[in-house]
């Protein structure tokens, strides 16, 4: 918008302050703000009674002139000729406007009036743009997106952890990830991936935990560890790049300065990992996998992505590939983000596709191979080999713009305690 | 790949055809397919006798040299120096290769074979071109896509159709549509959108009906209902553009010929589309919805989109706005995919924001505004004017792709007697 020009603004209002004959509405539009001016005699008896009227959160329509200002803060106001409230507002159970947030648990019961709030908003415009990116990402690199079921029939990566569901009188759960769909898909289609939501039925009360949350779901036939590395490190950046590119002004919102794609990863083995954990005084055990406080004190070592390439098959998912050399270790490769806001951000690696090799290690994990139906029939088939990893939208927006809690990055988180609003 | 070029090939063997001292495979690529030709002489032993072995639906690798043929159906074939079997397979229990496809209920028990048959695999990768085009013309209108809660603490559009989940002992459900917090979005944002999956626990079990659909759920402040129908048939045009970009083999290997961006839209007032039905012999008042037979009958009538711009106010739900002149009337759009595969392919309109009338017309339609808590609670801090629409995204499919039934647009699709796999 240039000086001098005729516009028509919609907005909230977020103060007025009156100075003798003259006053400011500072507007809060859908994209940004935008100053009202207005000066007692240059405009209506009516229009400046009505600002006497105006209150917070009044969604108002505003015509008038555009003219630069060297005084205003925005660095142009609005000289309104007409003034129009549309819907008027009660006083609002929290505070949208200071610079002192309201305690959590408040803000997520008004979250409706909450996400008005320019940092709320800021977060959102990015994981639109996150989101995007992933997908423009994927498609770019030959994967053909699928949606697959989130309602399933068959709890088969273990029961406890699952959301039941009363499917027509019929007991079913709703998904965990797409995991058994998306190997499925890869024999078809070479490579495939989704972003959808994922459910967890996790009594888990952290910082880190949503029960219900968004998966980058990739699977991909034909790939080596170091290609499921190079491309999550690769897609990663080019989300980086794409919210750098995009997102600047909410960036500067919500204070995140230092964010740019990184210059490299790291690869380190589940032994270094072990050794670097010691060292920091943890007692921890070969074959043990890594818990809260451990994961915590080992991304805070790290400046950069890093992934560890394999874990003790003891604690690998049956689907999960086992070192053909050295049965004590399974192909499941974690990448982690760094920093004091680093958490794992995907777990993935390569699958086992040989149906004998499979069913055996069903049964050393003490699974029936006779409950996986169709899972395991399928490679029976000419089943190609594949690999793939599962990538959490909010995991990675917790680290990106360094949230304290990932509930942060959901619009309307889900916790064990909440499931409303 | 030029002509006389090294090559390595991944791919399904379909079939092997022996000629003497000649033999033919033609693979199933992930792309397309391919013709590997095999001359007894110009081998080794070795790999004449591999050829033997083949059998349909094993998966290997072949190098050779690609070469023009002017004989191969392709145009080009391989001239093989090694086939390696990556996985064999076992004979497929659904014909994957004739022209006449298995009877529907057998493909969908082996849906995961099913999905390979390059049919199958055209209707999804002109899905993943639809998703993405949506998207891309969302964005491009301004809409911040947003993630909106799968699971649900209240059954507020009337519980019948909800899916109930046990979550943490609580009984909660799986959301049809985001409709209320799309709605909640829309105060803060302006322009928001999803393509999230919904679901309806209706035991439907026609052609047109999946319990478990994605909606490409839209919202935007201040519209008209000019807006929306525009919009609307924006974006439907926007896909058929793009999918004719990117998919027009996939077109051809499904047969669909005429698929092409549409000149106009018309719209029907109800009680024009009351006239027609009564015309073709239906028996039907002012104020009866259309049922499915109904609703066959109008579409066949079109040849372009239509959009029903009004509708009885007692047949309409709660959140859209009633005529401030004639209470009769309901301000919900329906936009309707036109011909023989026609459907409803969305619902949508302008809502009520205003919270005193937004009560009295629950209690009109026998609800009890207390119980929607926050939902009606938003509305009391000013509240912009809005309007959207939820468009199926299999409804659309089934009309562009003249699919016989909505079931083919879902990889894994779920109906009330399906939830596996």
């Amino acid at each position: 918008m240039g000086a001098g020009t005729k516009v028509t603004v919609y907005g909230h209002v977020e103060t007025v302050r009156r100075k003798g004959r003259i006053a400011f509405i500072l507007l809060r539009t859908f994209d940004g703000e935008e100053q009202v001016t207005v000066k007692r005699g240059e405009v209506s008896d009516d229009l400046w009674s009505l600002v006497e009227e105006l209150g917070r959160e009044y969604f108002v329509r505003v015509e008038g002139t555009l003219v630069q200002s060297s005084i205003a803060r925005l660095g142009r106001e609005i000289m309104p000729e007409r003034i129009e409230v549309i819907a008027p507002s009660k006083p609002t159970p929290i505070d949208l406007y200071g610079k002192v947030e309201a305690e959590w648990p408040t803000r997520l019961r008004y979250r409706y009036l909450d996400i008005r709030r320019p940092k709320v908003k800021a977060i959102f415009r990015i994981r639109s743009t996150l989101m995007n990116a992933a997908r423009e990402f994927l498609r770019g690199e030959g994967f053909v997106e699928l949606s697959f079921p989130i309602i399933i029939a068959t709890a088969t990566e273990g029961g406890a952890e699952l959301f039941p569901v009363d499917y027509f009188g019929r007991k079913a759960f709703l998904a965990q990830s797409s995991q058994l769909y998306k190997q499925s898909a890869v024999a078809a289609f070479g490579r495939v991936f989704s972003i959808a939501p994922s459910f967890r039925a996790e009594k888990s009360r952290t910082r880190k935990h949503l029960t219900e949350f968004w998966q980058i779901d990739v699977e991909a036939a034909l790939v080596s560890k170091r290609d499921l590395m190079d491309l999550q490190f690769r897609l990663v950046n080019h989300i980086v790049e794409r919210i750098l590119e995009e997102n600047e002004r909410d960036l500067e919102i919500l204070g995140v300065k230092d964010l740019e794609p990184w210059d490299g990863y790291d690869v380190v083995s589940y032994d270094e990992a072990l050794e670097i954990l010691r060292r920091k005084g943890f007692e921890i055990e070969w074959g043990e996998d890594f818990g809260a406080d451990e994961e915590r004190a080992l991304v805070s070592e790290f400046d950069r992505p890093f992934f560890i390439p394999e874990f003790p098959a003891a604690i690998t998912a049956f689907y999960y590939m086992v070192d053909r050399r050295d049965p004590r270790i399974a192909h499941r490769i974690d990448m982690m983000g760094p920093g004091p806001y680093g958490v794992e951000w995907s777990s993935g690696g390569l699958r086992e596709y040989e149906p004998a090799r499979l069913r055996a290690r069903m049964r050393e994990l003490g699974l029936n191979p006779e409950s996986f139906g169709w899972y395991l029939d399928m490679f029976e088939y000419g089943f190609p080999p594949h690999g793939g990893f599962g990538m959490g939208v909010e995991r990675l927006m917790q680290t990106l713009l360094r949230l304290e809690r990932i509930h942060e990055a959901a619009l309307y988180p889900r916790t064990p305690d909440i499931v409303e609003p």
